[in-house]
């Protein structure tokens, strides 16, 4: 048994490398590269035009924990570029039957059973795509590792705004919600931060989950970083607001229900609040939520949220053609 | 966002429109223009012809309750119309890791992250299909909601009686069984009613699960109605006989499972007893079985249950076809 | 309702016919005729070519027991084959709503709703492959029957050796573990016996694990048979050491987990062992491991183990080819 192992490194070139951490991109040049081609799947789509570049390709999906929404969305992605899939969203329950078996030898055993050229992995632990990236003979994709990654949402997000506001130069953002334990939120603006120093953040949070104070730190020597927690004041002066659920799981874990319960209802956007918002302004939301956008601002033009699933189709279909396509 | 919803209302086309109570069918004309498309979907597939009209198209199935049949039933009639299919058959377990999501923002997510071109829903709640056509952007088709609907089964089952008796008119058909919680039965009737007036039904069930006095009453108004305890009496003379299970869940909600096990066996079908019907006659189940048709029937040639469920394959490729492809 | 069933019998052609058991299997030229149509998938799907002989046709994969590898491999085989596939891996829960429905009754019911030409079926009964086979109109493929049968294992096995020695003359293999309850060697056994009576089988296992009497009995009248429970002395001499593990789950049930403990670390595959061995020798496990091989074996270019389930994605392409294709 002889094969080459490709190292999780900066990405030059996305063709056969491993997608496992947004921290791998660190030039701007290859997130234009995905929009481009993410565009023309957008055509391709929306044309209803057959264009299946990843024909005689095999595709493996493998979740950990169970997925409504990322799951189909990568189980689309693979399907419309023509490639053989297998999607498997209960690997929890029926890993359960092979007790014992290690993450590398089931990443190697689906490789050789499928004949597959790229894993898709969601697993609950933070290390288990790096774990899987290791071991394995073909790219992995991090569909999201435990807390730490899911660095193909952090891509659709920001085509998301690259979509609605036409370009990503000098935007204003506000964040909002669970700074700490939330991962979405990070990652956008690490990439937002590549794009252009010139961007401005604005993070809103309950001081209880205010961010990291190292990765502000961090992303302040970047770009503009603000922290508050006044939603209304921010809203008129953003080109986008980023609303996000604050997660029960995380507190039930650390003992604190009395704290989330304090806190999770702390920004709800209205339609009131939307309207005092710019007429371009784009209102986002990783979905699902749970009460942080009101349904009332669903008709509203500045919604994005459900549109925003859409980018992450194109952008899922954009990956796995810059990864397995023969061009 | 800005999207077209379509109402739910009569048919009088089926191109592009939600299907999600037999209700809506109120002009024979579609029933026949269905029909006419399951034909050659019939010829196609005994032929192993590639039909694949609907290739570009999307197709999700989202079951809330598990299935093996519908599900896979309309499985095949999308993959075999060469739609790109996404099949959830454990949406109730998948679904409860997203605590708090409505159907609504479901139904959008799902269209989003897909790009569906129509969404097929089995849910527990009576309302799901209605609520669920109200929120899309896409057509929905009901699978099965609650007690209430199952129209694609009254379909299948219209179509079975109009393939084995060669017409529908002056049809007279025995249904046995539990006729009051029973929906399979109701909906068929309707049809049936609807298609000739001239049609006679025959409601056989024991006294305690009768059919709704109103609902006899206004079908009384369409058609020949008796009602009956006695299926031995109505054999010789039907064309059909249509057996169904006694739901046990019904009587376990109700608390009455003493008057289940009393009522669960009254009408069993023998060879003896199917020796007494018409040579011509059609024997119907809507499957599974719990001892209602013993299996000594099976090889009567006037045994058409399993058959039944291939009329369903042609019927659900006929709607997909009638509401999605471009003819 | 009329249909020809299948009998189950000697192979003497591969068309139409059920695959339940490994005795079926009487004649070497029926595995040849799989050998050389598996040369021909590993050569398109190494090339990445599209060789979709099965397009138009339908398979139906029913696992009643849940199963990452078994299931993917014959899921991927019946992809890359072109055919229509509906692949259920959770079948026990699924089904669990539909109490009491028999397996005959279920798979005439897959088969209506699908139009399946050919059925592989996963199942805990022992008997459920030819109980199911006994009921069906299309060719059953057992998957893995109880504690009884898993052909297609066997075959990948015999195709394993055969791919890595180059041919099967005169093989001298050493198998070893648990042989009381392990099916798979058995299988394995009975094959090689029946193409070459020149092979030498030495069965390496724990004296409270040994194989059956009457089975060394019957299999010593076939080809030379020797048993030990000494790995170390046979290494050095064998082209072949098939590693299995020793099942948990026959021991909890027979109450006897002391035995367990005592026995299942018996037997672990080093590198200072494997190097013991010719250096065309092949290292083989049906996977998951259990400590049996350690992961320093991984590297060695004798370890075949992860191949092994590569050749099980070639053979049962060949198989379904076999079995349905028209030529």
């Amino acid at each position: 048994m002889s094969h080459e192992h490709q190292p999780i490194s900066p990405i030059t070139d996305w063709k056969g490398q491993h997608f496992v951490s947004v921290d791998q991109i660190t030039d701007k040049k290859q997130i234009f590269d995905l929009f481009k081609r993410a565009e023309i799947m957008k055509q391709t789509v929306e044309n209803k035009n057959i264009h299946e570049t990843l024909r005689g390709m095999s595709v493996v999906i493998l979740f950990y924990q169970p997925s409504t929404r990322t799951f189909s969305s990568f189980e689309a992605a693979s399907r419309r570029m023509g490639a053989y899939t297998y999607a498997y969203n209960g690997m929890n329950e029926i890993s359960s039957a092979v007790k014992g078996e290690t993450l590398p030898d089931t990443i190697r055993s689906i490789y050789q059973t499928t004949a597959a050229d790229v894993i898709i992995l969601r697993h609950p632990d933070d290390s288990s795509s790096a774990i899987a990236a290791e071991a394995s003979y073909v790219p992995i994709v991090n569909a999201g590792s435990g807390k730490s990654e899911h660095p193909t949402q952090a891509l659709l997000d920001l085509y998301s705004l690259y979509q609605t506001q036409g370009h990503l130069e000098g935007l204003k953002v506000a964040m909002v919600g669970d700074l700490l334990y939330g991962r979405t939120i990070k990652s956008l603006a690490k990439l937002l931060a590549l794009v252009d120093p010139n961007v401005e953040l604005h993070f809103i949070s309950p001081n209880e989950v205010k961010a990291p104070r190292e990765f502000v730190a961090e992303l302040s020597t970047r770009c503009a970083v603000s922290e508050s927690t006044d939603l209304k004041k921010v809203l008129p002066k953003v080109d986008a607001v980023y609303m996000t659920r604050v997660q029960e799981e995380w507190f039930k874990k650390a003992n604190k229900m009395d704290e989330y319960e304090r806190i999770k209802n702390k920004y709800v956007l209205t339609r009131h609040m939307v309207n005092q918002m710019k007429p371009s302004a784009t209102v986002m939301h990783p979905l699902p939520r749970n009460g942080e956008i009101m349904e009332e601002v669903d008709e509203d033009p500045r919604a994005y949220y459900f549109e925003q699933m859409r980018a992450g189709l194109y952008i899922r279909m954009a990956l796995l053609d810059a990864i397995l396509a023969n061009r």
